[in-house]
């Protein structure tokens, strides 16, 4: 069973990202991004006030400058030539001038530098000087350059897409076992979240590494849309009491070596107004509509223009609030989107949600959503929780 | 009992920014930080690739500018003027095009424009022009005007943080109590965290808003800090069974209205070895050290230099991999540091945490955290978690 993209994978990742500088004439890379770094070395850490970077020399060495109280962590856990460390930071000297001695050693200066940001960004009190402020090179940006090598998943990357999938289903089905009326939203979120994590933490053993960047490994929520508050597609998650009737808007995830997915379902505690059912139908046939529309080769806006076209016939585009999908991975939402204004041509390997919405105010939203996998003739669905209303009443 | 900074103190805060503004000769103001955003609107959100930003225009009007789907969620809880939405991101028409609109309406148009940075910035999949692209304008950074308005905290943060103690000391008695050997910590952690968050929850009631950016709202953790893995100061959270003698890094946290706390102590299962008590001791000397020197007046470098001092006196500075500790609030760590290389002047009102560590391999890491106030004469202990060595053996 794959828990982790294995070495060779993330060296290959490296040699990519190294043979498309050349192509560039770019000798050598700085990059302070934490996704895209754990992206080309494996190494997944908190980022804090103290900087830290992975430079790519000239002759393709990788380098990772971390702080002193993460050097061994690095050392064990990062797929990198070398480790350099500072101190710490602010420090008496600060981090960026122990960056410049070893952007010298390295043979930076001079060079043509690719960096993703021209220094170190965090909100968490860091100030400090610009890359080009310490480097005397010709500086080019490569920003962007490994979001779009994230772009199409290998095989591993959809395997632990697929692993995700298995626990946050096992989340939101705990989560619709243990709604009922009278009950707190909270309550039965927790409940299932610690089952579901702790079952999926025993069954994958001491190696697996969730690194979900969350407390929980799996969970499934209500986010606070329960009764008429799940009409706002973003709120937040607050103490609310179930009632019969209420409209829920529930959705889960499981984080597999960083890597998430998304399910989410509209459901209903014991029983749907006739109401209820005539948004629930038309959301599940807007994603039909989605479904049938998908393939490699079309531009991504075309699934949105379908699905607001179906929208627009029923008389509910006034009740929309959003686009049908994004793309998703080491990130809960990744370029490119579902959406009229994106041209990405469709490629097999891209991953996205399907969750075309309709939000009506008194009564609740109305959304569930699909992880999906582009192919060659269409797609392939990696949700498999029922979609139907009969499935989706609890209590 | 207080839960959230009252809609006046929201509005002089909004009031002391623009002032400053208008001392600098500013006209307006463009802010993107979603922290210092909360901070000025009580608006709290989760971000995404959809801008975000806050505009005060000459007049001193608040403006959101929002996507749709945030609107109304805006509108019920953000302390401004006007809520501006543009559909969707990227759009047939990018968010900056309708931004521009805004700033045009709202007379930006060529005045002086104070901006925290120059347009809106998310890894996940967003991409837009700069701000000085779209507004022809007199730009001056605001960079750090809030994060140095957050330094000092109000008596009602104050308040807010001694209420996220008062559960994330729960939070870290329920860890201790659960931890025996034999027991896998993810368990351990699951158990303390999901009971002290329900009880936290039901205690505070429906008004109650955790805004933790976690999923749970008190939460205590051994962070992989378990045995040996505790000599890595940041090490991340992995399946291990506790066994007697066990060094554990154990810490908690709770969020109220977005404020945090921070608690950590070094616990043993079941016993400690005479080497294991004598780093705790020098341990908990090191902070006593801290404790004697803080006080309003001096500079924040003043107390690592006497920590330093009194472990290299002791013989243990290759052991330390950190500083003493740092400021925080809406965020984990903030500016200040408790740093050699930060001459900040501590001022009363300003959070710490006091946490010297050192870390031996092969045994394990030392490391209490405490939050405390600097007050004019000295400092007062917020947390009250015992310290000593008995204390803290548990299984």
């Amino acid at each position: 069973m794959l828990l982790a993209i294995p070495k060779e994978e993330i060296l290959e990742r490296q040699t990519t990202f190294i043979n498309r500088l050349h192509e560039h004439q770019i000798d050598c890379a700085i990059l302070f991004s934490v996704t895209d770094i754990f992206y080309l070395t494996g190494f997944h850490f908190t980022p804090t006030e103290r900087p830290m970077g992975l430079l790519i020399d000239s002759t393709g060495k990788t380098h990772m400058f971390v702080p002193a109280l993460e050097h061994e962590h690095t050392e064990m856990n990062a797929y990198v030539n070398h480790v350099h460390s500072y101190p710490e930071y602010p420090g008496i000297r600060h981090p960026m001038e122990y960056l410049k001695d070893v952007l010298a050693e390295c043979h930076f200066t001079g060079k043509t530098v690719g960096i993703d940001s021209d220094g170190y960004g965090s909100p968490m009190g860091y100030r400090g000087p610009r890359v080009s402020d310490i480097l005397s090179a010709n500086f080019v940006s490569v920003g962007g350059w490994i979001q779009e090598a994230r772009l199409i998943k290998s095989p591993n990357e959809i395997e632990l897409i697929k692993e995700s999938l298995r626990w946050s289903h096992l989340a939101l089905r705990l989560l619709q076992s243990y709604s009922k009326p009278g009950l707190d939203a909270i309550e039965i979120e927790g409940r299932a979240s610690q089952e579901a994590s702790l079952t999926m933490l025993k069954a994958l053993g001491q190696n697996f590494k969730a690194y979900s960047g969350y407390g929980n490994s799996a969970f499934a929520v209500f986010s606070g849309q329960v009764g008429p508050m799940s009409a706002l597609p973003h709120a937040i998650t607050q103490s609310i009491t179930l009632k019969k009737g209420d409209t829920l808007g529930t959705g889960s995830d499981a984080a597999v070596y960083g890597y998430h997915s998304e399910l989410e379902r509209t459901m209903f505690v014991q029983e749907a107004s006739r109401e209820q059912e005539r948004y629930f139908n038309l959301m599940v046939e807007a994603q039909n509509v989605a479904f049938r529309t998908i393939r490699a080769g079309i531009p991504a806006s075309k699934v949105e223009e379908e699905v607001q076209r179906y929208f627009q016939d029923h008389g509910v585009t006034h009740l929309t609030r959003h686009h049908t999908g994004h793309s998703l991975g080491l990130l809960m939402h990744e370029a490119p989107f579902f959406d009229l204004g994106d041209q990405t041509i469709l490629e097999p390997g891209m991953i996205f949600t399907v969750e075309p919405g309709i939000y009506v105010e008194g009564l609740g939203g109305f959304r569930h959503s699909e992880t999906i996998l582009v192919t060659e003739k269409g797609m392939e669905m990696l949700t498999y929780y029922p979609r139907d209303m009969e499935s989706l009443i609890c209590g």
